[in-house]
């Protein structure tokens, strides 16, 4: 059983209220691999420079990912991305952005990726997307992720690869962009009609909502008494999340198993988001994540009266 | 047993993207009153104007609330606000504000107000809260609500009433404002360390957090699928939330009890923003509030591995 994830794998040059960091290990492939990761076997798929380090490969591999699929460009640039996060940490200014290697990508998987079990395509060119799916053999279960970007400027070939995979994990905001629905259930409903059987809306700070044709299922994020840099957590919730998916091959990939897939996603997510660039995740221990799960169960459940008569039968009283 | 809430009775015009409503019952004694009387006997307490109507006297004593301590000034006029909600329902431009009789408000509570179970103390300028606070005989709970204006020109007199009250209730980015923290949870105890054993922060379309010494819960918002008026959402949640407390007179005011007094400020405030004003909970049920908690509980759980080796065994197994 592996997973296979398409992506970025990028130098980040980030500045938030807590701290700078220079050309750190970043990218949405690395955020990726390193959360799911703790599940299965990952293979990344993406470009890198000349300039990608031997240390770089190393903390790629962490707990295991495979990086036979990452293509060196020696004369190339690793892609390199470079913003500015405000007071609160929801706003961030994009300072710099060099596509370098990433700009060519074509992706071409080797024998090993495409027979993957699970197949993540995190933010590419939607044409790119399609070109990956037209090259894996049958994955059992596939995702991919986008940006508003796309939204805007390729949207029939971003439909065009929703109508083939398993699930969509997006932003609320950018669902709301694609389907034009202010009602994150309407917009939900709207992308299952296009072929998906899962859409999860992530909602940064405020946790994540799961649409199928099951239901809704909603999870808060875990409470951080400080956030050093939400770079890579939205990538890191995916990984989680689908790398749990990938966990469990012999259960069918429904609400039930999703849900419990988002509560990892969840709380990987705010382990991410501790510290800067990998540094967090990559020392993550499963323990420490199954104990943040835990928490977020915790924090989540109420009890409530069973039979509607017991209420009225209590408000009766108290008013008597 | 009875609440005492004491706020504001308003006349509100609001234009959203579904409609236009012109004079509106509306305001936080109002919105509040009308949940909390699923629960508990409510005294209102609040000036009206001469334009004041029997049919809304009527609308405010729906499900029993006692209307005694509502004062008419024949010569006055009814506060009145109006405002235009934004596409998304989230920003709101307030067009007109009319304090009217509000504007001279002295709270004067009569004998059965002062001698409540539970006070409610909606918006209003903090040294009134605080007056309220001096008028009551001892109630078993006390609660508040303020607002941004407050926080800025009044601060000091804030901090004094909430170190008094048991229970905070206020919009996350008031919250922030008042404490200059940006994480909720540092705010949170921030806030707890004043005196309250309770803080209840709103996050609107997000949902609600609830920090006391025990820990933390949080709940996120029952999805709907439109969105007709936000107006009043804060201060019906918070009537189903302290209205709930109020229906338990003989269990201690805790986690586990304010978990479940959230839910159902939450499932009712769902029903508030379905139609415009008092429209919808005006003719709610108990049943369907009920309902609503089901559902709510229905999409916020989780099963998870209960043992962490469990985990590692699902995750070794899939790699090999």
């Amino acid at each position: 059983m592996s997973i296979t994830v398409v992506g970025s794998i990028a130098y980040d040059t980030v500045k938030t209220p807590v701290g700078t960091r220079e050309r750190m290990l970043g990218g949405a492939a690395t955020h990726f691999a390193l959360a799911a990761s703790f599940f299965s076997t990952v293979r990344a798929v993406g470009p890198v420079g000349g300039d990608f380090t031997e240390r770089d490969f190393e903390r790629l591999r962490t707990r295991g990912t495979l990086t036979d699929d990452v293509t060196v460009v020696p004369d190339g640039k690793t892609f390199f991305w470079s913003g500015e996060y405000g007071q609160n940490m929801n706003s961030c200014q994009t300072l710099d952005t060099q596509l370098g290697v990433f700009g060519e990508f074509e992706p071409q998987l080797s024998e090993g990726a495409r027979d993957c079990d699970v197949l993540f395509l995190a933010n590419i060119q939607p044409t790119l997307q399609a070109s990956v799916l037209d090259q894996c053999h049958a994955p059992r279960w596939t995702a991919l992720d986008s940006m508003n970007l796309w939204i805007e400027i390729a949207r029939d070939d971003l439909v065009a690869v929703i109508e083939r995979v398993d699930c969509v994990i997006l932003n609320d905001a950018e669902i709301r962009q694609l389907t034009g629905k202010s009602s994150i259930a309407t917009a939900g409903r709207e992308l299952l009609a296009m072929g998906p059987s899962a859409v999860i809306a992530k909602q940064g700070e405020y946790g994540a909502i799961l649409i199928t044709r099951e239901g809704f299922f909603s999870l808060p994020a875990f409470p951080l008494d400080s956030v050093a840099d939400p770079t890579g957590a939205g990538d890191t919730f995916a990984g989680g999340t689908v790398g749990y998916v990938a966990s469990q091959p012999d259960r069918p990939v429904d609400q039930e198993l999703l849900r419990t897939a988002i509560a990892y996603g969840t709380a990987i997510a705010s382990f991410n988001v501790e510290e800067f660039g990998t540094e967090r995740v990559e020392r993550l221990s499963l323990g420490e994540a199954h104990a943040r799960v835990e928490q977020i169960h915790q924090m989540t459940q109420f009890s409530h009266p069973v039979d509607p008569l017991e209420v009225e039968q209590s408000a009766e009283e108290s008013i008597a």
